[in-house]
């Protein structure tokens, strides 16, 4: 069986279904995973995710690594049997860590220094390292330890961070394959490389080729969404793609706004993971069939009607934008809970209505539909 | 058709299982009503609660007169229409944050003036303003603005609470009474008296006695469970119900630890509300039918039984002692979700333990059997 295999391709665009095979099952590309970095996605059931239709969740390596720890989780039979999700489990290394002040200290060519910020000590994690937790942790796709650039570094720096990514890439790798010899093929872990490379096509395409050149289970896309322009951001993917093969994945990080991942979509990207829908739900910005949304607008006080008249999901069937409004004034629970549902319910069924879009040969007719309702909710 | 009506009682204890007709339905007594000061059960949904078998929640009058404020709540078709709770909703007036440093500054006889802590904005609420708040808030109970003093306060302060009380419950009888005049009987909100008195059973009984007086649809037992000794709770309810008729209904407010619950409920207690198991939950304790569970102890870190092996929660069902720890040590919105929805199923469950137990004339065995579960546990 293939451990990637795509099924329609759209005849406009590049866009494309296919399915992954996993340890744990399949999963139907493009698809969107919300962010469970400590094995939740914020205030959202694994049961919530079920119900909500989510395939796929992405959780943080080193985040898991200070607690609970891999032990425990490997204890409790894997990443999926801790927090009881039916889907696909994603283990994003931590390289992310390496912006956040509070845990890190320093790179190298073996690693990178963290700093534990609950108890200040000190840790060191190495490609290899990050492999061997990834594999206790027991997802069903594992990434490479990459080395981020900020959209503010300079090329100099992004080209740096392009060697060590590509260093490390090598090293993930050949542990990574080691660690696992003996396992039979369906059930291995599958290990993504990350391109980096910021906004400068050279550099991706070199952070490409490095991938490539190893070899991976799929191809992702770092460093992006992180404030370059739209145009910027799409020909840094185009970029990468230009390397990747056709029938390849490839995963864009960090991408989770709507317009964003169709237009992704539209270029071959077969996977998402972000913050977006449920940070933004929790800001009272919510995704709807007529575009955004700013809930905490005053005019929405005393509405009746649901976030979005045309969504079926449990808060629109439940409740009304004044409710869920004071709710999230109030910064209760239950209401940050009510509007993440929702937003991850409608980034869920976007994909689905894109995939079906594709089916019919009509994706870019909903691709330019989508867009124009983002638009106009600008005005 | 009686507003009361006492069905069975036990032979051994004055333990009763009665109806009360609010103008949204029956709902059969003892129950218990988690707190939703504003218009949530912090972190459980409304369908959650019904899901849970939660028949009745409490509200807060001076928070939701705040913000969203109750002209909204009214224009929304009342506080059951506006959380979508199908259950009974009950207010109580907001004299307990009198002792909200935050938002009290004095009180006479004509009122309380308080302050609004979001603005600074000065609010005086008279015993006739509580009255039509609550109305317009639509609640099927509400409670007569009383004047709580705390356990440290001396007698002499008690008693001018108690008498302070008296006077504000004569007048919000008349102003309910009048603000309601032209309604029919069946459609009519309820109105409570709440007593005062500390613990001190002459002060206890004067307050009853005074509200008997007035004549109200239900008697509340108020300023307990704030601190003093369970033989002086228990002594003061039972100071209270000496004064108020077997055929009335009686209210412990505060009240939630199950072993009082229990013990209340054997003194002829028809009606509970508290914080405490969703607090406690969020704190990790969890009740269990072995008694309290400390779930943060370091040896439930990689326990894989649920958090209590009698229970069918959706808790229970769903997750294990390891994940919900972790989730509440982080402070994981699920996590806190996840322990709230199972201490309210304990508690609801055992009230209707409690009621088959009283049909069967087995209640004083139930009670016992429980109170050791939760003295083993102590040791």
């Amino acid at each position: 069986m293939d451990m990637f295999k795509i099924n329609y391709k759209d005849k406009k665009t590049k866009a494309r279904i296919g399915v992954i095979n996993t340890k744990k099952g399949e999963i139907e590309t493009p698809f969107f995973m919300p962010v469970a970095t400590k094995t939740s996605v914020k205030h959202i059931s694994s049961p919530d995710l079920e119900e909500i239709g989510v395939k796929a969740v992405i959780s943080n390596t080193f985040i898991l690594h200070l607690d609970p720890n891999e032990k425990i989780i490997k204890k409790l039979k894997g990443i999926g049997n801790f927090m009881n999700f039916k889907g696909i489990n994603a283990t994003d290394s931590g390289g992310f860590q390496m912006y956040s002040t509070s845990c890190y200290i320093n790179s190298s060519d073996s690693g990178v220094l963290f700093r534990n910020p609950f108890n200040g000590e000190k840790i060191f994690i190495t490609p290899e390292k990050d492999m061997e937790i990834q594999l206790d942790l027991g997802s069903e796709i594992a990434m490479c330890l990459d080395s981020m650039p900020l959209l503010s570094h300079s090329k100099e720096q992004i080209k740096m961070a392009v060697e060590k990514t590509g260093l490390w890439a090598e090293k993930c790798r050949k542990h990574h394959k080691k660690l696992q010899e003996g396992i039979s093929q369906n059930k291995k872990q599958l290990l993504f490389g990350i391109s980096q490379g910021g906004i400068y096509p050279d550099l991706r395409k070199e952070s490409a080729k490095k991938l490539l050149k190893i070899g991976f289970d799929g191809y992702a896309i770092g460093g992006l969404a992180l404030g370059e322009t739209f145009e910027e951001e799409m020909k840094a993917i185009e970029s990468h793609k230009s390397i990747i093969p056709e029938n390849e994945i490839i995963y864009l990080m960090g991408a989770g706004e709507p317009v964003e991942i169709l237009e992704a979509i539209s270029r071959g990207v077969d996977m998402f993971d972000s913050r977006y829908p449920t940070q933004n739900a929790r800001h009272g910005t919510i995704l709807t069939s007529n575009g955004k949304l700013k809930l905490l607008n005053k005019k929405y006080e005393s509405d009746k009607k649901p976030l979005d008249k045309n969504c079926s999901c449990f808060a629109c069937k439940n409740h009304s934008r004044a409710y869920i409004r004071y709710l999230l004034k109030q910064k209760e629970g239950n209401g940050l809970r009510l509007a993440s549902y929702h937003n991850l319910f409608y980034i869920n069924n976007l994909i689905n209505e894109a995939k079906n879009a594709i089916k019919k040969g009509k994706f870019l007719e909903f691709k330019n539909k989508v867009k124009k309702s983002y638009q106009q909710a600008k005005k």
